[in-house]
Formats: C-alpha cells, structure tokens, sequence
C-alpha cells in the first residue's frame, strides 16, 4: 500500500487502525448483515452505536452533568447561522481571530446586532489577544462571547478560554479533541469533524441545557438545537456514516490514552516542525507569535512565493501532501491533526531541512 | 457473507457492487495514497470525481441545458426551510399527499404564505389527485406549486406530473433516479440521497437557471441556492464521502442500462409483491389505490396490528429486515428501491404466501 503523508487542512488524515477497521467491516455492520450505510437511523443497532458514541465522548472530554451532545449537517457555515439564529436576541460579541471568526460574525449579523469585541485584522492575524474582564469592553445585554478555539487559514490557537462572565460559544471544528478542554467554561460548543474526528458532512455540538433555555423557539423546529437534543439527534436522518466513524475515531483515542495523552503527542509534533522553522535562520517564516502558534496548523512563509509554490510542489513529489497555504493568504501550512503520526512529521522535517540546503 | 434482504425505507439497501467496490478501494482513493474520505475537497482529484458525477447524472436524467446540480447537506429536513426560503415571495402552493409534503408547507409558513392546492388528507392518503389547469383553483401571485413525487409512509406515487403554468417544485426523495423523469417540467428538484442513491448525509438538488434568477438574495450567502451553482456546491466543504458513493451508484445504473432498464425492473419488483396482495382475497389489505400506487413503498395492512407485529417479527427472523410500517401510521410496508433485488422479493413473496397459510 502506498499511502502518503497527508497535510491537507481538513478533510484531512484519519488514523490508518480506523480506516482498517471501517474497511474491513464496510460490508457488515455489527453482524446486521447490513452495511452501515444500509442500516435504519430508527433501529436498535444504529440507536446503540450513537449513543455509545455520546457516551465515549463524554468520557473523553469529561462532559459534566447539564450538558448534552449532539450531531448536525450542514458543517461549520450552517452553525455560522445557526448560533445566531438560537442565541442572539440583543448583542453577539465576536472575537475576531481570523477568518472562520469573520465569517461567523458575518452571518450573524443577518438576526441581530453584532459587534468585535477584539480583532487582530490590523495585526494580519498573528495573536490570539488576551481578554480579561477588566480589559474588555463588553456591552450592555451582550447574550454570549464567540470565539474560534483553533484558525486554521492564519496557524492561531487559544491556549487559555477568557472568563468574562457571559455564556461563551466555540467554534473547535480544528482542534476539537486534539487536547483537554474544561466544557464547563463554554455555554456551547461545536466542531465540523473533517479534520480531528470523520469525514466530512457531521457537526458535533455541545449544548449546556442552562443556555439553550433561553434560545429562541419561534424558528422552525428543525434549525432549533433543542429539537436535537429532545429528538436525540434523529429528529431527521442523520448522518449515520460520519457518526458511526466518529464512535471509531472516539475508540482509537480512548485506546490511546484519551485526551492528555493526544495533546502530548501533537505539542511534540508540531515542535519538530517550529523547530525547523525557528532554526532555519529566516529561511523559513514563521506566521504566527509564538505564544499563538497552533498545534493543528504551522502556517509560515519563505522569501518568495515562487519558493513557496516550488516548496509545495517539491513536497508533493515527495508524498508530502497539503502543504500550500490556504488560497485567500499563500504561504505554506502543515496541518498536524491527531491522525497525523509522529512519522510523518519526522519526514516533514527531513524534507524541509533538504529543501532549505538546497535552496538557500 | 450473511446477507439480509433489506426492506427499510431509507437508509436502505445499496447496490453489493457499490458496496463492494468503495470497500475495496477504501484505504486509496484514486491512486492519491489518500482514503476518499482523507482527500481535499479542493485537490484535482476530487474536483474531478465530482464534476464526473455531475455528468453521469446529467447524461442518466438527460437534464437539459438551463438547468445546474448542485449537492448539500441537511436532508429533506433542511430543503422544507430552504425552498421556501429562496423562492417563496408571494404565495407557495401546496400539494397535500401525506407526511412529508405536509411538513414541507408547515416548515415554509415560518417565510410566507402557504396554501393547500389539493389534499388527501380527508381519505387518509390512499390515492394522488389529478391536478389539470382547469380543476385547479389557483390564486393569484402564486410563486410555485409544491410536490412530492413519493410519499413512503402512505406508499403513494405520483404517475405524471402536473402541468400548471406556474413553476413546479418536487421533493424527489424517495423516487429519484428510480425512473426517467422529464427534467424540463420543473423549476426545482431536490433529493435526499439515502434512499436510492446513496449513504444519508447529502442532497442532491437539480435548478432551473430561470427560476433562480428569481430566488431571494437577502438571506445568508450559505442558504441561497444560487451561492451553490455558483461555487459549484463548494462554497463550504461537501459530504465529500456521500458523493464519491453517488458517483459510484450512477455508474452502476448505467451499467445496468439507464432509468429506463431501472424504472421496468422496478415495476416488475413492485407488482410481485402487489399481487400477493391483491391475490390475498383480504389477508393482505393494500394501502394506495391502485392507479397510486408506489413503486418503491408498497404499503399494506393485515387484519388487526398484533397480527402485522407478527409478520415483521417472522420476517425478521426470516431476514427480510424493515417490513414494519412507519411508526405514525402502523401497519406493514415493503420499501423497494433500486437496489432491492428481484431475488429479495421474490423471497418476500414466498415469505407472504408461508405467512398467510399460517395464520388465515
């Protein structure tokens, strides 16, 4: 078999034991003689893989009691509408860090008042600021604080969630699961899985039952996350084959070590690559401050953007695979998700050393 | 390999070759070294996976120019919200032949003005109105008629299409690609994919260039259809995996011979098990009048509800999985889509006939 190293941005790489597995039982889901995508989302066999699904997720992130998981369509773009649509009722405060932050705020803006709270757009997106009670401006009858936990077209990540005393929405589609998080801080939380967790097309949202309270009703029952969370998440069908790979993806982590065990893995990862980076004596440019820099995606630049394309290339004949910048900024991007193995970085690392020698 | 005959009414059973197939090349999508549902949605080689599946769809339903495919995600669920969204203005016209066009007029009230066209309701659902110019009450500023070609959990169908002189929207869900259709009578097609196309997640939708031109432009750029055609349905990050298993799935039915060889062997399918039916002298009780009857939902009753209990529990010990009837309507219901083999019904049959001699 000749598998590559894959770098892409999401959809990306999915751990090989998965992939192994879902192949091998593609025919025959749970001895149903059915495949998992012939199964009916009302029978007991899929009912006892989602909720197993939920359940290994709770464990895995420490769910505490007041919160429910639930699994959507649509990815990140539809919660971009959504969040609002459930939650805004006076102010939605945006902590612009990039561009997934910008284009929440944007859609957004489509029922109700928004405003930034913070942005690092003069900076060209370097820093995740740092946001304290006392220094924030935040206004009267603000309903919740959004924030991106991880930018994946700048290489920004939040090391530490502000606490500011409003209900404070995640968007974690790129590093949702890479690391522990204290759920207890957030009021809601939701991560398209195409990068850490399945294949495109499932949206896992964590709900505290607190917040959804308030949320509106006057919308239609399907755009409403409290449908989902009365109708367990088959108010229609859902996307059985995503959910079924996550509860796989969910196994693997648990087998493991669970979530400190990940984190662990991806810092010494993603420190081979900065490492190279910062070693490199300006060949290579390091995008973000360090004290922002990603775990999930090394963004950096080298001196010219015929360099850059070459880099890119050169990798690809390599079987480095996904290493171009995203095509609003350039630049180059490793995405080190958690299938991402240690192996791979190693021979990241081999090529980019190569590459410098070769040009500089 | 212990395989069932799968009757649910979606998901459902897909084609064992399709199957067979996305199994064996599940670890290499294509020759990248990448798992399909590793692959990125913008690289060449997935672009041209889906621009091939566009083009098989195009050539097996002969969709004439003017019109574009695009796919999404959400289900039937999300196209009740966003036909209307798009092209409701004025006033949307309902055609009221079971549950889900039902739910598809209560989701579009939340933009507009809706109004019953026609409604089976007052019969419980056991036949299709025939809908002319002139029997018609149409009101004026009416923006669409709204229809569902099959309605699984009553087992109607509709034979023809009505031609109204106003533009003609039709959820496609349960009969698509099941037989030829005429693309050019309606504005707006869309289909879930999960019943005779492909694994839950996506939809595929088919617009009149014309009709679009009309639709609303003050929403969010993600819930305009327009945003789709115009973004060639990545706009967002597709259900990268559900379209690969489409592409798959229509080169199936054009190896096979095209909707015309489908819709012959669908009817020779259907009529098998109708016959039981009607040569039941009463043990078994079909649902639909005939001139409505489905082709891929028969639906039918025994003589009292333990008694249908029992026939799915024996089919099921019988692995003939699915034979219950949708939860709301009780009852017995035998779903036969595309890849629900003569084999499979052919057993049914036999499986009936052993059942009433049992039990009358």
């Amino acid at each position: 078999m000749n598998r590559v190293y894959n770098f892409n941005a999401g959809p990306s790489a999915m751990p090989l034991e998965v992939l192994r597995e879902v192949q091998e039982e593609f025919l025959d889901f749970n001895h149903t003689g059915m495949s998992v995508v012939e199964i009916s989302h009302r029978s007991a066999a899929y009912q006892a893989m989602q909720d197993e699904t939920e359940t290994l997720l709770k464990e895995l992130l420490h769910i505490p009691d007041g919160y429910h998981v639930i699994f959507m369509q649509g990815g990140g773009s539809m919660q971009f509408i959504l969040h609002a649509q459930n939650f805004l009722r006076h102010k939605g405060a945006y902590v612009k860090t990039g561009s997934w932050s910008s284009k929440a705020q944007e859609a957004a803006k489509f029922y109700g008042a928004t405003y930034e709270l913070a942005s690092g757009e003069a900076q060209n997106y370097k820093a995740i600021p740092l946001l304290t009670k006392d220094t924030v401006d935040l206004q009267p009858d603000t309903d919740y604080v959004y924030i991106t936990s991880n930018e994946t077209i700048h290489g920004l990540e939040w090391k530490t969630f502000p606490k500011l005393g409003v209900p404070l929405i995640c968007d974690m589609s790129s590093d949702f699961l890479s690391r522990p998080v204290d759920v207890s801080q957030f009021d809601f939380i939701y991560a398209g899985i195409q990068k850490n967790v399945g294949p495109a097309g499932c949206v896992i949202a964590i709900v505290k039952d607190e917040f959804l309270e308030k949320a509106r009703t006057d919308i239609p029952p399907y755009l409403q996350y409290a449908t989902f969370v009365k109708k367990d998440s088959t108010y229609n069908t859902p996307p059985v084959f995503c959910i079924y790979f996550v509860n796989k993806v969910l196994h693997w982590l648990k087998n493991l070590g669970g979530l400190d065990v990940m984190e662990a893995r991806n810092k010494k990862k993603a420190k081979l690559i900065y490492d190279v980076i910062d070693n490199s004596q300006g060949f290579y440019i390091g995008h973000a401050e360090k004290n922002s820099r990603s775990l999930m995606n090394v963004t950096f630049n080298l001196q010219t953007p015929e360099l850059e394309k070459r880099f890119a290339e050169e990798a690809t004949k390599a079987d480095l695979i996904g290493l171009k910048g995203h095509r609003s900024v350039g630049g180059c991007r490793a995405s080190l998700y958690n299938a991402v193995t240690p192996e791979g970085c190693e021979a990241l690392v081999d090529f980019m050393q190569r590459f410098q020698t070769l040009h500089s």
